[in-house]
Formats: structure tokens, sequence, C-alpha cells
């Protein structure tokens, strides 16, 4: 439980992309088709986050670098500069360039759950009115700053190039808008997406793929198909809001499993409630970056936990929209890529990696697969097509992952500079999440304190936040809340940070 | 049942716009902002099709014209070459124009149901699995001439003023397709809707609108929003195929209610069932240019049937994709219009009238619309922003009556010269219906001809058309097919209705 923030966090941005001091360029050097400076700026950056090099180290001279890899002065200075413009080098008058010490926010991690082991009760859901509230109340306050939304800014996404390539491929096809029918659009984006999920070690074919508006109807399709109104449905606890809402719409029961913040549903747990209920129809969990806590589940425990799921044939609904924004995504492969029977569905959506205002979400459903596609057709037809050509397109090109990339970094950095204003003006008690990606950070406030009343005092005074009482259908998670960083840390977010901070030991 | 298809046709074109002799510019002059001229050949259009200036009349001299309205004689001209080229005036050399004879297509109208006074029994749904292979089939000859569907072909709906629009909305807010939550696209869109449902007769506030993926959306959150499993739903017999489909994925049962081809859902089959059956939570119609029939429920029969599932507690679920298609809208009023409990869900889209590519439709839900907005909310979120936008720009817009106007008047004369090759060219015994709007025509074969075989033939030879089967539970409208006239008929139409007429009679 002493575990600091920062470690923990750079403890998931291990590699496999080390070096010896004897390459000439690293082996396996990021970004084919990125300039020469930038892919060994990210080298030394892979070198510094998996502790190779550690904070307060000496790095290498300019002059050790232009030998080891053979480059020029220039392009030696301007990786150093890069690394020191991210706030990787500190430059001492000199001495040469050091690993920049970070301040530690000193928060301890969220707490583990307490007792894992008790499989708990299914309880209808009844949490849809208080959660409108909440939102209701929100929209009342459009000019908030909100730190409780689960994506990044606009700034963040690639505006232009998606306005610009909408454009293009309009004035190209104009009747997109008034052809009826056309799943030219479909078939594009289904093998874009296909082609992606194949690099994340999931094998999937075009026509496998039903495409959706957003993950929300993904995981609402999942569901649909394989259960029927008053089953069980196993959840995360605590679990994203929209899943119980869900849940909430179909008449379904929600059976809460212990989660824990750094390895996600407890498979102890839920093998106990497979066990002791036969009534249990599916499963969802949020693998990567799960909403609210941030955990990633370790592979062994994903292996194990398709393997229980198929052995109890419970369908595995993996609702997986955040993995892209993993800081080391490479090292994080879907449930899915371990299913063999079919039993996975695994949803997935651009909303929080590209384009927030597409609506575009995927699933391939295993087993399942006509019957979703049936209940997709019967439930809203297929999607327009313009915005399946827009990301189709986009992801095709290298822009995908050069946008990938630079938004991971800067999340990187937003997330470390409000993990660390949380730090300095939270009341003391306050524990934190350590997740290794993502825009979503889950506080901990000292026990006693009133999220709800928080999140009120909070909106009046221009700041949205998430009250963790939306998370759960128990009150669990009622001293909790979610915040986020999804732009760029600067003195607005500073002053909104300090003000939250003496709120939250008002709602005390 | 000797009616004839013209005769029935114009019958429905009666209006209340008629002027006498001694007027000098009609009063209720159509499409203020239109140049003078159109508007009085939409004035003397509105004379013959009410049947004042019958086929065969001689028209007023040019120089009646320019007195009694008085206009120029160029404009007086105008008017004519209007007339003319639209078809309805002949110019006989030496003695003036005259009100052009249609050729009659000579075919009886399809028959009314045998027996209106029978409830049947209810009975779930199982056809998916066979529309779906219609539709798969359908889908290997992507090049096949489609006169199987239900909307026009993208050149009759403006194309390149929704293609600036939406380039133009884009350029002015860059970040629509970056930006998340945004309803400001939502916002408008439902104010949009509102005012043009005033203009129908239903009063709804943008705030009692929900926004929906198409109008099958609509449709499925509204059985979803008043029924649970096992349910009993009456729809019309025939139905829409995608109403079958939305009550087969809910697991619902389906009962088929005797409908007329003239007027519509048998009010006095319904009331029995009603009686019969305790379990029937919801009714299904299309009251205006019925899918497949093509029938409107006369007002007297709209306003029993409100009162009537108000009396029973059975939602009445309007669904209202083509009112605007009608020849004459105004005169047609929605059930929605009549309802005083709050019982009717009134579903509309722009997928038929508008823009079959943007997969837009609305509802207004009565005493549902808290329920249907959270079924909405957790089933697919909002709709994406921009297409919305786009929408309500136009909506708002002089532009949209223009384009519905022409649309209207363009889908007459198609549906006239298709009526006409199918008397031409189909089997004698061949009966057809009379829509008073809209692109489709239901064909009745004669007796034994096999709809499926005939569907399959002309897929073979790249014809595309709607069996009767997808249309009931039932096999009762096996000898039917569904065909529309999408497009300006032509040689290649003509030519591809000759080798239907063969087809069908090779199909009996």
């Amino acid at each position: 439980m002493a575990r600091l923030y920062l470690a923990h966090a750079l403890a998931h941005r291990q590699h496999e992309h080390m070096t010896t001091s004897s390459d000439i360029l690293p082996r396996d050097l990021p970004m084919a088709g990125e300039p020469l400076y930038e892919r060994l700026a990210e080298h030394y950056r892979r070198v510094i986050t998996s502790g190779t090099l550690a904070p307060g180290d000496r790095m290498p001279s300019v002059r050790v670098l232009m030998t080891r890899h053979q480059v020029s002065l220039s392009t030696a200075l301007q990786v150093f500069r890069r690394l020191e413009d991210a706030g990787w080098l500190q430059a001492k008058p000199r001495s040469g360039y050091f690993v920049r010490r970070r301040t530690s926010p000193s928060l301890p991690c969220v707490d583990e759950p307490a007792n894992t082991a008790s499989p708990g009760e299914a309880h209808f859901v009844g949490l849809h009115e208080s959660i409108s509230k909440v939102i209701a109340l929100a929209q009342q306050y459009p000019d908030a700053l909100n730190l409780g939304g689960a994506t990044a800014a606009a700034a963040l996404y690639p505006t232009a190039r998606l306005q610009a390539l909408t454009i293009r491929l309009l004035r190209q096809e104009p009747t997109l808008l008034t052809e009826s029918g056309r799943d030219s659009g479909g078939a594009s984006f289904r093998q874009a997406v296909a082609r992606r999920a194949l690099s994340s070690g999931v094998v999937v074919s075009p026509e496998e793929v039903v495409v959706t508006n957003g993950g929300v109807e993904a995981v609402n399709l999942a569901l649909r198909a394989v259960t029927q109104a008053g089953d069980t449905v196993a959840i995360e606890s605590p679990a994203f809001f929209g899943v119980l809402q869900i849940i909430e719409s179909l008449g379904l029961r929600a059976l809460e499993i212990s989660t824990s913040p750094s390895t996600g549903i407890s498979i102890e747990a839920l093998e106990m409630a497979f066990r002791a209920y036969g009534n249990i129809k599916a499963l969802v969990v949020v693998p990567h970056l799960q909403n609210p806590l941030g955990c990633n589940m370790p592979d062994d425990r994903k292996v194990e936990l398709v393997r229980l799921c198929a052995q109890h044939k419970v369908a595995l609904i993996e609702d997986d929209p955040y993995r892209e924004l993993l800081d080391e995504p490479d090292q994080h492969k879907p449930l899915k890529a371990w299913d063999k029977s079919g039993g996975v569905i695994h949803c997935v959506s651009l909303n929080k990696v590209l384009a927030p205002g597409m609506r575009l979400g995927w699933m391939s459903a295993g087993r399942w697969h006509e019957r979703v596609k049936m209940l997709k057709f019967s439930q809203s037809r297929n999607n327009e097509a313009l915005s399946q050509l827009v990301a189709a397109e986009f992801m095709g090109s290298g822009a995908y992952d050069r946008h990938l990339f630079q938004l991971r970094e800067r999340l990187v950095t937003q997330r470390i500079a409000t993990a660390e204003a949380i730090a300095r003006y939270f009341p003391s008690g306050t524990r934190l999440s350590a997740p290794a990606g993502g825009v979503l950070l889950w506080v901990e406030l000292p026990s006693g304190t009133d999220s709800e009343r928080l999140f009120e005092a909070a909106l009046a005074e221009g700041i949205r936040i998430a009250p963790g009482t939306i998370f759960s259908n128990s009150r669990r998670f009622a001293s909790f809340i979610r915040l986020s960083c999804p732009q760029p840390f600067d003195q607005t977010l500073d002053d909104a940070f300090q003000r939250l901070g003496r709120l939250a030991l008002e709602a005390h």
C-alpha cells in the first residue's frame, strides 16, 4: 500500500525495446517514417521510463550519442532538446544532462477491496434516475470546466485532419448523404478495424465485425444477444455507469464483483459467484484502463478469466474503448486474443481515441455474431457511410499512429501534473489510482466525504466532476470521485484543483 | 372493384385550393417565393388533379389567363410551357391546349382482405432468417436495377445542397467531429422538427423530441418502452418487414390485423382483437402511404383509432416516414394530432424524404417520453452533431419545401409511368395498389404465382424486387410483390418491366 503514484505509473512503462550500448541504432527503432532525432528521442524516453536510466542519472553525452548511433552533432543536439522540452531531461550548467527527478505526489494508491472472497448478491439496478439527475444537473452548467468526462479535449484529437478528410471524401462522393443502403463505408471501415485488431493480437475478418453507434451500442447489443430480462450479469465494482444503465434498461440483475485497483476483477470472487449462482449469463469487464479504476488486467489473469468464463458458459463481454490510450498498448492484448471458443464479445470504439463527435464503435461477437448482426439491423440498421469512410481512411494512414503517439505522450504529462495537483491540494488521507494511460483518475477521499455534495458544490463553482455513487448500485463508493485530465495543465487547472481540494474538505 | 388505377389515384388529389374564374390571383397561391409562373402552373395543376378540369377539357386560352390573373403574355406562355412539359397539357394544332388524357393502366385495384372480422391469432415472428436470406441474396447483385427499395434515387434528393451545407458547417465548427458530448446539433434539430410538426397539426416542444438513428431505431425504442418479451403487438397485414424483425428481435408476438388497400387497418377487426386478447400492449401502424399497401387512413378512422387505443390502454405507435411524400400532405394529419392522452408515439424520419444516407429519425413518445429518453441514452447515446446541424439548417430554409414539392411532382409522373408499364407487361389478372404518393407499388400477381421464385429469377436478370413473403408472418402474400419507381421512367425501365412481366408469367 506504500507504493507511490509515480513509481507505480512508471512500472507500467516497461517494454522490450532495450538496447545495449554497443548498438549503432537500436534494433527495433520505433516509429518508422519519423525523423531520426524523433526516433532516437523516443528510444531514450523508453530507456528512461523502463528504469534503465533512473531519475538523477547522468545522460550519455552528446559525443557518446554521435558515436553510438553514428549521427551528426545536429541530430544528437536535437535529441537532447526534444527530451528536455518533454520534461525527461534537465540540463545542469557545466555538468551535462540528467534524467529529471519528477516530484512525487506522495499519495498512496486507492485501497484494495476489503473482502474479495464473498460473491455478494445480484440486484436489479435502480440507478438510472440518480445518474440522470447528475447528468441533468451538470448540463445546467454548460460552461463548467469539465473534469468529470472520459474523453480528452478536442485540441488533443486530429481536428483539422479529420475535417479536411471529411470534406475531401464528400467532394469525391457527393451522394454519400443521399444514397440509400450504401455499405461501401461499412466495408472499408470493417477492413480497417480488422487490420488494426491484427496488430493487437486479435484475428478477426472484416465480415466478423459489426459497426455500431459508439461503444455503448456495442455493449447494449452484446447484452441483448446473450441475456433475457431477469437474468444476472456479473460486473466489476466499481463499474462504468453506462453499463449499469444498460443493465437496468434491459431488466437484468447486476452482480458486482470485487475489483482491484491494480489487477482488475477478482477471479476468485468471480469463480465463487459462478458456483454460487447458476443464472449468471454474462460478465462485462473493461480489461484496460478500467473505468473508473484505471487498472489493467495482467496477462495471466486474462488467460484465467477467458478460461473460467468458457468453462461456466458465461458470455465474456470485453468493453475495450481505452486500450489505445495505454502508455504501452503493445504490451496489453485484448481478452479476445485468448478466445478459442468464440465466447468473448469484443467491443471497441473510436470515441476516446480519435473522434468523440463521430459516434463510431464496433464489435466482434464470436459465436453470437449472427444474432448480433440481426439485433443491430433491427435496432438501427447500418451506420451512415460518411464517418465510416473518414475513419477507415484515417486509420489506414500513418497519421493514426502518429496521432496516438502524441496523444499518449500528452496524457502522460497531463496525468502526472493532475496527480501532483491532487496531492498538493486535497485533504490528507486522500488516495489515488495509478493508471498506466488515459485521462481518468479515481480518487478516494477521506472516509465520510459526501461525493454527491462535493459534485454539487463544485458545479456551483464552475467545476464538473463525477461522483463515485454513479459507479455502483451500492453506496460503496460514496466517498470516491472520478476526475480527468483532458487538457494541458495550466494555472486555470491549478486554481480549479485548489478549489476542489477545499470543497472536498468541506464535504467531509 | 372496377375502379381504375388512375381514377383512384386522382381521387386522392382533391384539395381546398379551388378558385372561381373571377379570381385575379388564386387566394391561397401555393409556394410563396417561387416565380409567378411556377405558382400559377401549380395552381392549374391542382385544378386538373382535383377534376375541375378533366382529361380532354380545353384549357382556358393564353388571353384568358392574362386577363384573369393580370399577368404578362410572357408569364402566361411560361405557365403553358411548364404544364405541357410536366405532361398535364397537350397542344393541338390550331385548337389550343387541352388537358392530356392519360392512358389508363386499366388494372383493377388490389383486392380488399377477405374477412376483416376475425381477429386471428398472435404468433412469435420467425421471419428474420428468410428476410436475411432475401437481403443477402440481393446484396450479391449490387449492380442490379433496384425496383425493390423504399427510397428514391439519389438524383431526386438535394445532393449538392446538402454536400455544400455539410462542408460549410464543418468549416464553421471544425471540432464537430472531435468534441465530446455536444448537444448543440441535437438542440437545433429538435427545434426544426418541432416547428415542422406544428405545420402538420402536431404540437410538440423541442424537449419532447428524441432524435434517433433513423426511423427503425425510433420504432425499436417505442416497442422497448411499452412491451416486455412475450407480449403481443398488433400490426397491419401486410406490414413493413422491419417492424416484423423488431418484434422478432424483442421476443414479442405479432397479431396481424386485416388492412384495406384503400382505408388502412380494419378498426373493426382491431376492436375485436382488443376484446378477445387482454395482453395486446401496442399497435404499430403506418397511417400514410402504408408500406407496402400505399393506403392512407381517412380522418374519421384516425380519430376512431386513437380513441380505441386510448380506451383499451394500448400504446399506439405511429410509424410515419412517408407523410411528406404524399401528393397532398396538407390534407393528412398524423394520428398524433388527435392524441389527447399522450398515448401515441409518433416516429418520423428523413430517410425517405430528404437524405437516405444520413440515418436521421426522431420520435415524440407522449407519456413514455422519459422512458424512451432513458432507453435511447443507454442504447446508443445522442446522435452525432454534424448531420443534425445540416438537417436543421436545411429544414429551416425555404429549400426544404421547394425540394419536397419537386420530389412529389416527380414521383407522381414516375408512379403513373410505372403503373402503366405494369399494366402493359404483367400477366392478365394482375392487380395494383393506388397510392396517393411515394415510390411504392403493391402488386397482386395471379393467384398461385410464387413471388420468391420471381424474386430470384429477376435478380438473375439484374432486377431487384421485394417478394410479398417478407411482409407477413403468414404466407398470405406469397403471390404479391412490392415494386418501386425510384427514378425517371425511361427505356431501361421499360425493358426491365417487360422482362419482369415475362418472369411473372413463368413464376406462375
